[in-house]
């Protein structure tokens, strides 16, 4: 059985010295009215946090993948053998408020501290995280359009839990395209709204945590237009609440079946048939994209944080069976008297292993970085610093949850391997990581979908204004270091990467321009990401290695802590920078090589009838 | 539910028009008396086995995963509904005969021909196609050290699939490192040995579908030496049988239990503890691993073609799927008057598909070019042919198991992400593919050990040697083509990193000389094997664009298959092989990057305590 101890000291590492947090969030009104970005308080709340899931979480992993969730024919559904008592304890210990609003009974904690929490959930038992993560979003959704009067009704029982939410998108011929979406609305007259249709894939859609769930679903109001632009949001409660939130009336929605899955079987993942719901306008007619758009940034992080928790736990359970296990033996002999040494000397056991510990741990600086970048966005009094913050995270949100869960699916791959044989085995818990982890590669628009956003919207659609000013970070960086004794070398690799990933944007952007158009974009895009993930990743792996080293050179590294991650980061511009050298190639093929003909390569003479 | 159908086309081309199989054949004396290697009789026993797995084993796929196996209290196991009914045609109609010994009851056909069989009953149903698979490999291991008494008695019932055979290795404690086994053998001096002890991961290890179970065991005979020089083979049988071959007592060996696994759901993988069961020497005493290295590059070569089949089976799946599915539009449209067009316009999709079929059809040129030369190695009339042959076969075969293995993963992965969501939901089948997959990467030696086999053993330990005449080979073609109009840029291509790949070889070889030691080819093995990889691919997609040229050029590709040949070769050297620019950068980063300090890194303390 797996185990998992939160990486509290790598987290307070992040926060403190490589991100300053503190003293940022000290200059932030609302967190400094609230008192809660006290360095002292949040490293207790992390503390509490890790014993929560290390304790409660942990143990109901394999629990909920083994039994499933088992839908009843009245279309109601049972979560897996103790999820509700850990979610009752959950919401008791006020978990589920811990970043909401106070004006809902929220405790007003920065992001970058859920941020954390979320991690550790995920690598504890990321289907059993869902339920609340869902809750969460539908809680931003409607915390950021909502009107007062649905917003005093809701609000408060979403943040203390006693009801949790869903998000209503995807249709069975509609899923990255929502706009050919079929669900409709129908006014009723009386302010409310008859929704009618199918959802599927909806994730906690239907489950016995709470007396009452909330569902915002994308709907077309009849008379809107077609596309993009004539899709609304609605409210749609399971139970209509009355005035003083006591649940009534059952709604017209109902879960009619529940998918069989690859993995995260511990969460409902529930097609919802809505006939004639009686649901409520979120927001204006026809923005619900926009609407949902707000909140995407924050829900593609928490995929993001999905495979940085799993890579995590996985990667911890790697080393800790490395360590355990002997097998063949290895020159000078650790176990001289034994048949076997520790399998953790062997070099390509260490280089499976950096690899799960170097992804993590940059992971986990670029998930806090674009946390703490939240916070900044939305309560910095300096409009300019909002406006800064919100376009770091716009340009670096799809990498966070491409990138991370990407690498997180390769570090738990990886981290299986190292257990052999056993890995392949259900009892060891390796083989739930990997089809746990697969998911996030998926949903939450997919890797691709990350990516087309990455470099048509987020760089080429502002003509590169963003990744400008993100350049511009880097170049400063790299000027001031590239002498440095230590990281001398790192930077000059990043100076060169970050170099190139310009060019690499011009060569795109004018094949884009050209004959190509669109094609050309959406042709490099999966390995210009990755590209820029690695330029990320390793601007963060430097800026580390060289405060760890400066504490190393003050002699104040104790534990070893800082010399782990100097090497590691040592290892990570040896082993996993240079992919940026084959990506490099790959994306200056352009979209020729595509390109092929549809009858002779793919037996397809879809595009030859029409054409 | 997933389709198949066997690529018979692509197989044709192979083996004619690159290897020239049948005039190879016709040379070997063995196949021309037993006239089995006719071109035509080979087409048509490759479309009667097309028929087989398309119409017995694909609809029995989904089935086996979902069942699996179930075993009862007294030790004996069921599989899964309709397994034994198609093993019963499949013995029937002559397979498990194919290409084993005419004196035995075989058909005596080339490997060739079964290693396509095998590709495609990978594809049809991986769990299902490990029964006669270890059947064949304990056939191989008998015949070619067995004594005449056991082989007469044991062969013509495994040949014609009455009883099947498993081979069993690995135990709780020692899989890898086979030296450190427990499992003991005592001489009863009546020509029996008593074998008592505990194997683990035996696949296809208890069943119903045959009358008698012939486990070939490694274990330790009394007295003899430690480590692998005191490992001996048995021959173990489930019941014992008489001189006339008829099932006679229950031997004492029994199914303890069967494994909860990832994949493989319809395959046995059994725990069999042997309490002083009775056994039967095969070959000579202490010989036993020698013995199993004999048929290894043939299993190892069989676990390369589960990647192939189930990277081929899966590249399938998603190339339907993104003809039908239709989501977002293409300008120009495809589907002008509807609301979406189908994904196979958009080029990352594409990119995703040109990736399975660019790796399935260099991987089924390689198989099929190791099969020939199995057969030459085994059969041709001249020595210094099968030398070479045989020189060659131990070469590739670990690139076969691993890069084709981890190759076919991958493009299970990304044949999933065509999907998008349904690819995470088990009716659509692709996740079983992944889950299938993955256990190619692991077991018959993980590919790790693959690659230290490659490294250390098949490459530095004979000097170079078997690199340097594959290098000839390549040097040769490379100066023919360099100028060639349509190939020359892939040769060039081609060129520099076969040169690379001799001078890296060097560098590994001089560090591993130095103080680095054993540790700098552990530490660069994996890289090594994957840039060789590329190097073999990228040798046989040049060969076979430049046959498909050659027939574009004469006018003679109606159905544009050659066309279809020469743009998946241009994809695979713009997308894939550029892999290599990061692999000759990591390789060269050389073992010091793994040399971490193990406490302040790993928090461990084993080394140091001991050192």
């Amino acid at each position: 059985m797996p185990t998992y101890k939160a990486p509290l000291r790598d987290m307070k590492f992040i926060m403190e010295e490589l991100l300053g947090a503190p003293a940022q969030l000290a200059q932030m009104p609302f967190y400094a009215q609230n008192d809660t970005a006290d360095a002292d308080l949040m490293e207790q709340v992390l503390a509490e946090a890790a014993r929560f899931v290390e304790t409660e979480l942990v143990p109901l992993n394999a629990v909920g993948d083994k039994e499933g969730c088992v839908r009843h024919d009245d279309g109601e559904v049972t979560t897996p053998t103790g999820f509700k008592a850990a979610y009752d304890k959950y919401r008791a210990a006020g978990w589920t408020a811990l970043d909401a609003d106070p004006t809902y009974g929220g405790q007003g904690m920065p992001h970058l501290i859920s941020n954390a929490l979320v991690e550790m959930m995920n690598s504890a038992n990321v289907a059993w995280s869902m339920y609340p993560g869902l809750s969460h979003g539908a809680y931003s959704a409607l915390h950021a359009v909502g009107s007062d009067e649905l917003k005093n009704l809701y609000l408060p029982k979403i943040v203390s839990g006693e009801w949790t939410g869903t998000m209503c998108l995807t249709e069975p011929h509609a899923g990255t395209d929502l706009g050919i979406i079929r669900t409709k609305a129908t006014d009723n007259g009386d302010g409310t709204y008859a929704v009618s249709g199918t959802k599927i894939f909806i994730s906690a859609g239907e489950h016995d945590l709470a007396e009452n769930i909330v569902h915002l679903v994308l709907a077309r109001l009849e008379g809107s237009p077609q596309g993009t632009k004539g899709i609304s949001l609605f409210l749609v409660p399971k139970y209509v609440p009355d005035a003083q939130g006591r649940p009534g009336e059952r709604n017209g929605v109902v879960c009619g079946s529940l998918e069989h899955k690859m993995g995260i079987h511990g969460n409902a993942t529930a097609v919802l048939n809505f006939d004639g719901a009686k649901g409520w306008l979120v927001g204006e007619v026809n923005k619900g994209m926009n609407h949902m758009f707000i909140m995407m940034n924050a829900a593609r992080l928490g995929t993001g944080l999905q495979g940085l928790g799993l890579g995590e736990v996985a990667y911890q359970n790697a080393l800790a069976y490395a360590k355990d296990r002997t097998q063949m033996r290895h020159e000078p002999r650790v176990n001289p008297g034994e048949s076997a040494d520790p399998i953790i000397v062997h070099p390509d056991v260490r280089r499976m292993l950096l690899t799960g510990k170097a992804y993590s741990e940059a992971g986990r600086a670029l998930a806090m970085w674009l946390a703490l970048s939240l916070d900044t966005e939305h309560h910095h009094p300096d409009e300019a610093a909002r406006k800064e913050a919100g376009d770091l995270v716009a340009l670096l949100t799809p990498i966070a949850k491409a990138f991370m869960t990407d690498n997180g699916f390769d570090v738990a791959v990886q981290s299986q391997q190292v257990f052999g044989g056993h890995g392949y085995i259900a009892e060891w818990g390796m083989e739930q990581f990997v089809r746990d982890a697969r998911i996030g590669q998926i949903y939450e628009g997919t890797n691709g979908i990350q990516a087309l956003d990455l470099l048509g919207r987020k760089v080429l659609m502002d003509g590169g204004k963003k990744l400008q000013k993100l350049a511009g970070t880097l170049q400063e960086f790299v000027e001031e270091n590239e002498g440095d004794e230590s990281i001398g070398d790192y930077v000059n690799q990043l100076g060169k990467a970050a170099q190139q990933l310009g060019s690499l944007t011009m060569v795109i952007g004018q094949k884009a321009m050209g004959e190509g158009g669109a094609d050309e974009v959406n042709a490099a895009a999966v390995d210009y990401l990755r590209y820029f993930g690695h330029v990320v990743y390793g601007y963060l792996w430097a800026r580390m290695a060289k405060i760890a080293q400066e504490k190393i050179d003050a002699g104040q590294d104790k534990d070893g802590f800082y010399l782990s991650k100097v090497q590691t980061a040592r290892f990570y511009f040896a082993k996993l920078f240079p992919e940026t050298k084959a990506l490099a190639t790959t994306i200056k093929a352009g979209g020729e090589t595509l390109a092929v003909d549809d009858r002779a390569v793919f037996g397809w003479e879809g595009r030859l009838a029409t054409a």
